[in-house]
């Protein structure tokens, strides 16, 4: 339907109670049409939402990636179809059919918000608990881009709809206690305190004061009625004062104005069903067919959708004024290139690299390409989760971030390895900035809910892990990554880098670097590797995923498939079974989904047809894709131990013997095969 | 060394500052030995830990699972040489050699303390976090046990010792919060509260006042010197009192003694160095060689490790009159088999699916499996994290576990999914019980780093994981796990279920009760399945890991190998294939960890020779070991999307056409291989 908003369509001459409820009965209309769906936040919280999109959110609903737009994130994602109404109703890029077609094949109103598929949708949500400790990293990014931008280009809040489960989950606490000791005062959760969850009462699982938990890391607090437009506009009003963070629990009634089911667990997460939809409609006095909005509504929150045009305007004749790189950076949908002082560091370092050939950790190799190329790019923004001197991940450049001193490019984000990599998509989400940040391999199965999230929003962010095997020694088998290397190669859209040397070290951060639209993980070795890579010029090998690095003159017998610390090991092999006759092709294989991205015939050059032998200190996850069902592979089959880690190599049996005895086992079945 | 304690050796003639010292420098030596580890917490936590065994503890260190003994759990794991010299000086199983031996291959001190490796471990601490969340469960399962059996058989305290890095991870607000809304008033967390973590001030990265937060979910707090061992003594002694679990924060000095590195994060994970050694030596008055403990010192900590002979010698007593089933509960190290009237239940259950042959989702199979053992075993324990009605985990006989009232057997654990896999480890640990606990299978990531260490610690857990696939539908592609199956399969000893239909839900339910040393986690569809399996007797075909369904006569031209909701689908396959001549097996494999353990020769009759295709509506992980590295998969290949499931398997081509395409592909290959 198109609407054209005259002047007399005054917002103020539409009551709050009819704006809230296009917003409940477009919900509860589509989850009733699709059947299945969510119906009890929409409708406790529309309420809430409305004071907040109509008198405070600034927006432009035509331009939804303006950069200095406030940022709205629906952290309980399962009330999706409250984001769809808003977006719908404020004039989005979203017509009644999309609501119509909620959850749906093909249509842009899927189950759970999504980030990149509906225009208007800030990030994705529904896994709980992300939305709010990403919604910290879009804070920060706005004061740390209002230091380098000033007030004129970057001046916005960050607002969270968040519930009992968002706060439940551990995530939550990550996110809290970052901000509140961050000082980010520009952050305002609204929580949808309804005392329902799933299962029942939330009294059936926490006792837990919100209030004073959010206080105890420096939030200010206070309860609200939900359903009194005016408490909850004066709320927000004076919280956006504080120069804290804000919690605003919003006392509401799930599932509000079905008779027989708000306020109890029923509103939560199935249709009404036709007679309480009825029902609802008479108790709410909203006496209209399905997804019929009356004009004056619907024009009232066109112009809603429309409030934030001046300001953009303003701020455009603002971003005409700025720098040709502040310009840059601003740039909706941009496709930022690498800016041609990082291209002549990185070719630096490679030269050195290559021809020094130092023995470094690829750590180590990491802070020297840090170092090297930390200035060259703006909005390169580094953190650890209180690992900084081991994954040696702060560039000397890099000054850390604190409250009320936002210009630095490096942050301590405390041992949070999720509320890290959830921070590090709100960063990412909010523009401006590409966030690294490390821990250890091992423990990216605690930021692994948000790794995933940024791998489905295919958001740029670079992982920095490191003590990436058992070569990390005596920490023992918690601390050492056996399954990892494996359980992050299957998450779709992600890459997994494990560089061999320091010339591998700075390709993979070239690529991770260069991939605008996936997420990177760089696993990195705490012990000391042979640089054997000396092309101090050339095309990035790392980049097609393997390659050959020993190609033996007139063909090879076996080839050996190696990655990260493993690779000069299986080298060391190759020269072994080069005593025996026996020629070894050696293939480094850093990334194995960018390899299997290569055209088949590379692939093909790369594997060649003799028998295949996959060397990692790691359990053989997929390696079989590359080996074959009965491939021989040099690696783990459990857990590590606690020893040094040149013992744990030999007990383990990663070795180049073992390798060059994989080999010959190998070619002798080979050539058994071709006698019989 | 063998010390005979007499009766002259009183513990109260020795001064703490010697028995603390003893357990600082056994640590310092150690570390300084090993030239690896991190002395800050032995160092600042001796004087509190020394407090807690030689005036509180219960425990009787030549009985380490003496059942009614308290627990301790070193959740800052990597203080682990507090815990060696503890259990060393009160004459545990742990030689001074072992002492020397830290760090080593074989040695039996771990760099963390590992569970089952060291007697007198409670649990593998190291990730953190998880010491406190599985202490929860620990504390949990002892008034669990306690409504169960009484006062005269179980009523123990559980301690925890931990750091900033524990608090500040999430998991621990799970495991807070869990254990104040259940009350637990028997668990005592004493926080090495000395303001350092490993970048340095913990106030480069929180500002949390912790008592704050612990108090807003339900905890008695206080904060006391933790190098007056006075005031220690008098808080444990208090806090034992309260009804409500317990946080003492104590001030502590990291690397409490060494002049130069105490107070900073220097003292953290370094050794001193042979200058601040001696340093140490002279500023605390230890006037000794390395490893050396004066004979007065040693005799006074072993009888601190006997002070618990006499509670020990009448809770046998009371042992020797409880019911032989309580008997059997309490037996240490004890085998439990799966009682008769399981097994009896089990059987009946299978011949009601094999006969009836219902058209069931797996959850709802596993329901049915539910109601009809849960009150057979002794000591089960039902669960989930807000979707009780959609994992449907809990049996009809099953009431929910609420503060001050534990004698059910059902836990509300709320959206804690990591807190819950953690608790279940505590659970398990404590003993008496076989914890399992539902989530969707999507979010295992959030409770993975405790499935790991289930994993690592052979414990029986089981995880309940429902909408294990696109066929959850709506809910859209956050909700759908596509990689999940993959990434759980690769942890070493943990047993991944994907049943196909009610028989092998309730076989793999069977085999995950039965395996005492290994966790297991049951993947189970949300959408109907017919039951194919119609054996009403007979072997459990689901503990080989995989089997042939159909096995055409006279040979095969192609081996369809299926899991969980995909072998129907298979089935159907092989059906239109039929009708074109083309003889197709179907294998269902619905745990591929166990399949890998059979013996080839079953390994080989089950695969067969003919051309393989693997069918998952999953990524490819792993699928590669079973169906080669150019062998055929028809499963996902990216991250889902929001549509009902038959829609999605449509589009995604998850469908007996695809498969039966995939097979023709596959034998034609292998033709025209043939002809070539």
């Amino acid at each position: 339907m198109n609407i054209s908003v005259h002047a007399e369509a005054d917002i103020t001459a539409v009551a709050h109670n009819d704006l809230a409820n296009a917003v409940r009965f477009l919900a509860v209309d589509a989850i009733e049409t699709a059947q299945s769906g969510h119906p009890g936040l929409p409708m406790g919280m529309a309420d809430v939402a409305t004071v907040l999109f109509s008198r405070f959110l600034k927006f432009d609903s035509a331009h939804p990636n303006w950069p200095d737009r406030d940022r709205f994130v629906l952290s309980a994602g399962h009330g999706s179809m409250l984001l769809y109404a808003l977006l719908h109703l404020t004039g989005g890029d979203l017509s009644l059919d999309d609501i119509k077609a909620f959850r749906q094949w093909g249509s842009k109103t899927p189950g759970h918000p999504e980030y990149g598929h509906t225009p208007g949708v800030e990030t994705t949500t529904g896994p709980l608990g992300q939305g709010i400790a990403t919604a910290v990293g879009m804070a920060l990014a706005e004061r740390m881009a209002n230091a380098r931008h000033g007030d004129g280009l970057v001046d916005h809040f960050t607002y969270v709809i968040a519930g009992d489960g968002c706060l439940m989950e551990g995530l939550s606490q990550e996110a809290i206690s970052l901000a509140g000791h961050l000082g980010l005062g520009r952050l305002i959760v609204l929580f949808d305190d309804n005392g329902i969850s799933i299962d029942g009462p939330t009294s059936l699982a926490t006792s837990d004061d919100h209030l004073a938990r959010f206080a105890a890391s420096g939030w200010s607090v206070r309860r609200v009625d939900g359903h009194d437009p005016e408490a909850v506009a004066q709320a927000i009003a004076e919280e956006r004062e504080t120069a804290k963070p804000s919690l605003i629990a919003c006392r509401t009634i799930i599932g509000y104005g079905a008779p027989d089911r708000q306020g109890t667990e029923k509103a939560h997460g199935a249709p009404l069903g036709t007679e309480q939809t009825a029902a609802a409609r008479r108790a709410l006095g909203w006496d209209y067919q399905p997804f019929v909005v009356p004009i004056p509504v619907l024009k009232a929150w066109r112009m809603i959708g429309q409030r934030g045009q001046v300001e953009r305007l303003a701020w455009l004749d603002r971003y005409e004024r700025a720098t040709p790189e502040q310009r840059d950076l601003f740039v909706e949908g941009r496709a930022v290139a690498l800016p041609a002082a990082y291209v002549l560091a990185a070719a630096k370092l490679r030269e050195r690299f290559a021809s020094e050939r130092p023995k470094l950790a690829t750590r180590q190799a990491s802070q020297q390409v840090l170092d090297g190329i930390a200035s060259t790019i703006p909005g390169l923004v580094g953190g650890s989760a209180d690992l900084t001197h081991s994954n040696l991940t702060q560039a000397k450049a890099q000054t850390p971030v604190k409250a009320g001193a936002f210009a630095g490019g490096y942050i301590h984000y405390g041992i949070r390895e999720h509320g890290m990599a959830a921070a590090m998509n709100g960063l990412a989400l909010h523009g401006g900035f590409i966030p690294y940040g490390g821990t250890f391999l091992a423990f990216s199965d605690y930021s692994r809910p948000a790794i995933r999230l940024a791998a489905l929003m295919r958001l740029r962010v670079i992982h920095v892990m490191t003590h990436d095997s058992i070569g990390l020694g005596e920490d023992g088998p918690t601390h050492q990554p056996v399954e990892h290397l494996a359980a992050l190669r299957v998450i779709p859209n992600l890459l997994v880098f494990r560089p061999a040397d320091a010339v591998e070290t700075l390709e993979a951060w070239d690529c991770a670097l260069g991939s605008e639209h996936r997420p990177s993980v760089l696993c990195l070795s705490r012990q000391a590797l042979p640089t054997f890579r000396s092309d101090a010029r050339g095309k990035n090998r790392v980049a097609r995923g393997a390659y050959l690095v020993v190609s033996p003159d007139g063909g090879r017998d076996v080839t050996l498939i190696a990655t990260g610390s493993e690779v000069s090991i299986a080298l060391e092999a190759a020269r072994l079974l080069a005593t025996e006759h026996i020629r070894a092709a050696v293939v480094s294989a850093p990334c194995f989904a960018l390899f299997e991205e290569q055209p088949d015939d590379y692939r093909a050059t790369v594997l060649g047809t003799a028998p295949r032998v996959g060397v990692e200190a790691a359990v053989v996850g997929d390696w079989h894709r590359w080996i074959g069902a009965d491939g021989e592979f040099v690696g783990m089959r459990s857990f590590g131990a606690s020893a040094p880690a040149p013992v744990l190599y030999r007990e383990f049996g990663i070795t180049p013997q073992s390798i060059a005895e994989a080999a010959r086992r190998s070619v002798a079945r080979r050539n058994q095969g071709r006698t019989a």
